[in-house]
């Protein structure tokens, strides 16, 4: 198989797998979301989740979700090189050493919540691994160490990100038949908010100053500098033919290997009809990606929170998700996701366990 | 003892016992949430609340909340009879029912967040207690058979006011002895989110049509003469002599039992140090009382949510809150508190459980 002709039949048969949603099934949960004893609309966005929520299972109400998972995928981006972030490389086996220590700030948020953290080295560089070692707890599947630098070259082949891509899904499918019924979004990779930014300007044909932010917290001139390379590697991508018609040559020329493989965490959630919720930037770009590939994917999507960083936004717009929390967080690591665990929970718990109107006997006064 | 000069004695001593949090404590926490392996400001609104709980409790970190409940406050409004609602009264108690069978959305968002609920009668109509019957479950603690129709009388004396507060606040201390330690505001009461739009304006000086929404969904010819409502109560407070100088007057004026048992909830509350958590309208405008009479109460309050009513937002921009959820929400009940609950954990956890930079052994590569 030549690099120009990969073999693309795992992901063609994810996208396969994908159906629509049942618009009657989006109905009769509407209509039993109406009769709840409270005022119509009471609930606001809630409502919406958990009619969202009944279509993607298939049933009203639909279950409520009860075991969570975030997978964490790590990797490294040769875009570093650019000095995009105040952060060394090895910050990112850092991270992972203490992911499975317990210690991060996702580990904390999981535990509030009840999830597993699974982390998943797709594309760590050489340095971070070696800072990680041969740590017990780390799911190894790396594809390569680290992208290429896109202000220059693409960041990987599109046989990679199509492997990347595919253990991305292989996690997604372990969780899911380990029981997991709610999938949340994780990531680590120092540098990774400069690919996001460029996969959601080349998806959207967003100006680079519009969807750049300062990702962990740069000055004015690193954010400059970071909107310079966003735009050269998206203009160098464009030129290299990569454009939104091909989702997958985008993700090749400007992601992470940690994105790809987000990518195919959420089609195979969506495959299986299990819902998953998006943390940040990275993953609202890697949602452009999954969604170009397969529109219906979207079903299956639910944004965690509102990242402050302005990529995430623009992709949240497009995708046309409404984001369960508004905090002001920007940190990574599936954090913002498993902070909205309940409430896509309670979401679902209210349209399966609130009394009815007739049923309780209230009085409902409400115009039909 | 006249009803012009009753015994505010209870009163008195619970404000006398709220003291102000200790700035070294504060700027301990502070430091702490710095030194946390992750971006400096990178989990946003979290990293305040971790703080504001840490100063709370007087010590670094402080405990994460295990134990929430919900106190539902239950009253009826003489302002019903103006036409504000197209809910009739005996609702109040029809859903009181509902709570006491587990069967409404407050109850299913508890049984999520492991919240116990709490449900107070301190000022049903005869209405609504004839359709709640003798129900075991119910906490009765009736100070008067509903409020009196603010549009032309004050709704209640200081005497009845000061009972409220107590009955309230006696609530809150059997919950914190029972060993909670984080409590959420609840009420239920058809027609009272008039009241709250009534506090609101009296005590900021607002007009009333900033301040009055649709509550339960009411149409522009009824929000219309809500506010006309609202604006009449308000000049005959006013008139006779309640302003934000005497918040136990305009309480007893404008307010509904429900408001004052939730003032005296928070204040009791915030003597113990337990942190309380607002739902939406009716327990922000009762904030604005709380910290008018004690504004050392406000380092207990957090805001769950940002209620649809525009009352709620002016009250929480007046008390410096900024609200955790933003769903478009207007239920009641708690619902907006409860479900906020697990942030405020979160937050908690965050500050007790993260590692540090130099216990972890991470390097920290930011601005000092």
């Amino acid at each position: 198989m030549s690099p120009e002709s990969p073999d693309t039949s795992i992901l063609d048969s994810l996208i396969t797998r994908i159906r629509p949603v049942d618009p009657a099934v989006v109905r009769a949960a509407r209509e039993h979301q109406d009769r709840l004893t409270k005022p119509r609309g009471s609930l606001g966005e809630l409502e919406a989740v958990s009619v969202r929520l009944a279509a993607l299972a298939g049933t009203v109400p639909g279950p409520v979700p009860a075991a969570p998972a975030v997978a964490v995928f790590v990797g490294d981006h040769g875009v570093h090189a650019q000095g995009v972030s105040p952060w060394p490389r090895e910050v990112t086996g850092q991270m992972v050493a203490n992911f499975l220590a317990g210690g991060a700030v996702v580990n904390a948020l999981a535990r509030q919540v009840g999830a597993t953290v699974r982390v998943v080295d797709v594309g760590m560089s050489a340095e971070a691994s070696a800072v990680v070692g041969a740590a017990p707890g780390l799911d190894r599947r790396s594809v390569r160490a680290g992208t290429g630098d896109i202000a220059v070259e693409p960041a990987m082949t599109r046989d990679q990100a199509l492997r990347a891509v595919a253990a991305g899904a292989e996690v997604a499918g372990e969780l899911i038949r380990a029981g997991h019924d709610l999938l949340v979004t994780g990531d680590m990779g120092i540098a990774n908010t400069t690919p996001s930014a460029a996969l959601v300007a080349a998806l959207l044909g967003a100006d680079p100053v519009a969807v750049t932010g300062r990702g962990t917290g740069v000055d004015d001139e690193t954010l400059a500098r970071k909107v310079g390379v966003v735009r050269r590697a998206v203009t160098r991508a464009t030129s290299a033919g990569a454009g939104p018609g091909d989702p997958l040559g985008v993700l090749a020329a400007l992601g992470g290997l940690e994105h790809a493989a987000t990518v195919g965490f959420m089609l195979a959630a969506a495959a299986a009809r299990v819902p998953v919720l998006l943390d940040g930037v990275i993953a609202c770009s890697s949602a452009l990606v999954a969604a170009a590939l397969a529109p219906e994917a979207r079903a299956a999507l639910f944004a965690g929170h509102r990242s402050v960083e302005p990529g995430a936004s623009a992709a949240l717009a497009a995708l046309g998700l409404v984001p369960l929390l508004d905090l002001g967080m920007r940190l990574g690591e599936g954090s913002g996701g498993v902070l909205a665990v309940p409430v896509v929970q309670a979401a679902a718990r209210v349209l399966a366990e609130v009394a009815t109107f007739d049923g309780a006997g209230i009085t409902d006064k409400q115009a039909g």
